[in-house]
């Protein structure tokens, strides 16, 4: 089905393989059925996940797009089989919270499900082997990940980000309580939303059930709940007719 | 020799204990021998430091005042006594680096030792059952720990006492690496450098041979070091007169 026998895997992430593209711009996203979970000491097989996070994922990416945040995002040639712009990565994870939960609430006194307002931005560092620390804006620019120019730039567009995910999820009756994003730049130095979006970066709730329609299924054993979950996000987010295209 | 039998004890910390003073707006904060490391593992009783710091806290306090920033420091009416300007204390930890050692090598990816210019502030939200985890701005205005307005101005006074520091330190042959100080408020709002500097809160290593003359020593298990680098610092930071006011 995924014809890259012979392309050139320039990255393996936990969950995505990403390849060389038809030219020096593109690259080829591999959307796995890997998952992982507390600093990588499990790791599953989930089978439709690599699918589902995959057109969840374009579906995402178009939107926010639309709405005027630049992507990495080209085309979903197949499921599981992104084409994207190839970006310089930041390796910063932006994470944007609404609602309190998760390690926030074990690392700092909020109590659990207390809405942020404004939303809270928090920075860590992309870097396994230091556990991907949290940072503040000193130490991203000592360490010369980026400048403080580019750090403001990522916190704007990752409200901005969250503005139009919250809407979006909100019509389809889902809270979205936390995601994380990570941003790439282009030759110019153009900063564009790339990696990925889906209920493996994002902290979903029902809104009428306040069930997890998320990765914290997995992190908290539900194994046998996650694709369901998934596939219920999915549901609601495509179209009967972009369903269609890839079945 | 320390009458304070009848007092009132407003807050008992690791090193030293705070007083209800003469009026509502002073306390009497009394430095003890207690040195404590490893988040309160260690606990030793260390002669002569609790003598040792506050005469040096109070000389440093007073250079700092001098130099423009506003300080707690009323008088040292006797060693280990200090009276000081009752303030809420704001819960944050500035830390200021200019070189990185400890934590943040062992936290991110910086050689030990490397020299940081400008220096690295940070932010610890001083709270023991949590650990006192590194703050980010919106962090610290989600907790309702300080405003951004406030955020600014202890980073601010922080690199400016950075300044301050650097220049005494250099002075008499010893390089600032880094140090942790504390700020409260006032009726009106106003900030104060607050709590105490010493070789407690400060990394000193000598100019010429590196030795280390601070805490240190005590992280590292070399406890019958510590008072002879104290005495150290304060040799060369007092003059002569100064030594004998409370000899």
């Amino acid at each position: 089905m995924i014809k890259m026998v012979n392309e050139k895997l320039l990255y393996e992430g936990k969950a995505k393989s990403v390849y060389q593209g038809e030219n020096d711009e593109e690259v080829i996203i591999k959307f796995r059925d890997d998952m992982t979970a507390g600093d990588g000491a499990r790791h599953e097989s989930m089978g439709q996940k690599g699918y589902l996070n995959s057109i969840l994922c374009a579906k995402i990416f178009e939107i926010i797009e639309e709405a005027g945040v630049k992507t990495q995002f080209i085309e979903l040639t197949e499921p599981c089989v992104m084409k994207a712009m190839k970006l310089e990565m930041i390796p910063i994870e932006v994470i944007v919270r609404n609602i309190a939960t998760g390690s926030i609430v074990r690392k700092f006194p909020f109590e659990d499900k207390t809405p942020l307002n404004p939303p809270l931005v928090q920075m860590d560092f992309k870097a396994d082997e230091y556990h991907d620390p949290m940072l503040n804006d000193a130490i991203a620019k000592a360490l010369g990940i980026a400048t403080q120019e580019e750090l403001d730039k990522l916190r704007e567009l990752a409200l901005k980000v969250n503005e139009i995910m919250k809407k979006m999820f909100k019509d389809i009756g889902i809270i979205l309580v936390d995601f994380k994003i990570e941003f790439g730049k282009d030759k110019e130095g153009n900063i564009y939303l790339g990696d990925e979006i889906s209920p493996d970066s994002c902290r979903l709730w029902d809104a009428e059930t306040m069930d997890m329609l998320d990765k914290e299924l997995f992190r908290q054993g539900k194994d046998d709940e996650v694709i369901e979950a998934y596939q219920e996000v999915y549901n609601r987010l495509l179209s009967d007719e972009e369903k269609a295209k890839f079945n």
